[in-house]
């Protein structure tokens, strides 16, 4: 398969997120150019197979910028000004801003198309680096109005050439929209983890699974996330105002919990949580409803293994899987999500095949 | 194995957790005698097999009270007066504000000691019951002043005959550590999923992994949810209060992001979320710590069991295991979690043996 990319690449960033795209765009083929501030991160990104050390001078067609979010604008600037025939894209997480500072700095906008790639690790640097970061994540592509079709295209390319799928937005709406599905949850899970700071040990061994799934995210980079809501706080304040908002009335119904009123505040506010994360789409951008089996399975080397071989040899394709274990049990719980009309009858098998199952 | 529990147990309620009491009981030999309200729930735990129909009159040693939260003072109160010489105990999810009503009822508390297992299915009734719900679960058991220890020892038999693990805990710290890790995070994934109500579908389409953890138990019962956080409402207030003051210092650095201190105010939360979820004991009660490897799978039956197959050849057991799927990807994205002594060797042998990974 050919790339649909042209090189040669110029990759100026040598961080997760560019040392990715440099070796995504190399194994396709496309020559990559390396750039990076810290000469000890460029030299990782090369030995890697990122691609090889930018020449002063060297030219190219597109210029793609991964460098931390405060720094976007100002390498964007400096490579628009470097590059005069190229056109330059970034893959920061906020992208009105940039835009903004870019055109008050008098940029050529005209060569700048900027995008996010919604993909990321906890891991950071380049030898948290792979090929495949993209596979199948949305990349977000945001024209403005100096845009033309051909730069959608070169972009387009891009994002399939690293297996990504492309999504257009502006960029307004692409603020707006990670605001809500990414950076005001990051927010409120630190929050929610900041609490369990205080929490006598006994309390922690009671957590389930319930509030780790809620804390998971409060793990990441401390110093990335304050550039990331620096930057997009127009769009984050009115989601988190909104829920404080909300948050303000469970507190008055928690306050007087049998006053006329409380039960319904506290129903109407969970009410709205099952409705909305009702909206989220399913695994294929659907809103395809799945059926969950409940599997016993020893704790123990190969076991979770022969359980999946038996469900593929029934010719069932797991939609989703969640493994759950207890402090101190010998046996894990798997929950398997499967097509509604597959689960009756993969209940009954895996039960005949001797499995502890649950509907 | 004989069971530790001397029958008939008595059990009251034969919704989730009042059956799979009875099937659980009944598995290891135990004779036990259901009562319901309902007599279609009752006909239904009896053909499930969790037990046999209590007659009227029949004496049981041990009584356990498994109904909802609203109901649980007056029923628990009718059992002490109708059977005088058992032990009474419940099953509700908050523990202090009944004991005080029973105190209050002036119930006999010489006979009544309290419990809560902490398991729960996002169904409930009868039929999602299973004997084994209980299995590797914390089981509360919260002694008060008039508390003897043969008391302890026979709840504490009733949990191990299920599988569960017994916690002793007081009713106050109880009812305090259950509004940290599992009711205050409720209502805020509730509210954060809430947000995803006006949310346009373009955004959606944005969810990733993160919101999608973050919002999971929004789907919870709602009425259900109402009668716990009514009950428990004196220990979820002030974590919310703190919650709400957190988010406050957040909204302030939001609405200025640039001025002095808002950075730093933005740091301080996430920081402090990175130490919260950090107090979260692992998979087996203690702190360890795993090694993720990242493997691609095609999205096709059979191929993780393929890949788990593989894992469990080569001897390594999994600590956990999440399956990513991104929005019409062919592929899905498998992290295994395994002992880190275990990872450089794994990575090392399943790309030899063709896996897409990456450590």
């Amino acid at each position: 398969m050919s790339a649909r990319t042209s090189g040669p690449v110029r990759v100026v960033g040598s961080g997760l997120l560019g040392t990715s795209i440099g070796l995504g765009l190399s194994a396709v083929g496309v020559d990559v150019l390396l750039a990076d501030a810290s000469p000890s991160a460029l030299a990782l990104a090369v030995d890697y197979g990122a691609g090889r050390q930018a020449e002063p001078g060297s030219r190219a067609a597109l210029v793609v910028v991964a460098v931390p979010p405060d720094r976007v604008v100002e390498v964007v600037a400096a490579e628009l000004a470097a590059h005069p025939e190229a056109l330059v894209t970034d893959v920061a997480s906020v992208k009105a801003a940039p835009l903004e500072a870019l055109r008050a700095a008098g940029a050529d906008l005209g060569r700048y198309l900027g995008s996010h790639p919604m993909a990321g690790r906890e891991r950071s640097g380049p030898l948290a680096a792979r090929a495949d970061l993209f596979l199948g994540r949305p990349w977000v592509i945001t024209p403005h109005a100096g845009t033309t079709t051909e730069q959608l295209t070169t972009l387009e390319g891009l994002a399939l050439d690293l297996g990504a799928t492309p999504v257009l937005l502006e960029a307004e709406r692409h603020d707006e929209a990670v605001a809500l599905v990414s950076h005001a949850p990051q927010l409120v899970a630190s929050l929610v983890a900041a609490r369990l700071l205080t929490a006598p040990a006994p309390a922690l061994g009671l957590a389930g699974q319930g509030v780790r799934d809620v804390t998971r995210i409060a793990a990441s980079d401390p110093a990335l996330w304050v550039q990331i809501l620096s930057a997009n706080a127009a769009q984050v304040f009115p989601v988190l105002t909104a829920l404080r908002d909300d948050l303000d009335a469970v507190l008055t119904a928690l306050a007087s919990p049998t006053a006329p009123g409380a039960p319904r505040a506290l129903a109407d506010a969970l009410a709205a949580g099952n409705a909305g994360v009702a909206r989220i789409p399913g695994k294929h951008g659907t809103d395809l409803t799945t059926t969950a089996l409940t599997v016993l399975v020893d704790d123990t080397p190969g076991q979770l293994a022969h359980l999946l071989t038996e469900i593929g040899e029934l010719g069932v394709n797991l939609e989703d899987l969640r493994l759950e274990h207890s402090p101190g049990a010998p046996v894990g719980i798997v929950e398997v999500q499967v097509a509604p009309e597959a689960a009756a009858a993969l209940e009954a098998d895996l039960a005949a095949r001797g499995w502890r199952v649950a509907g």
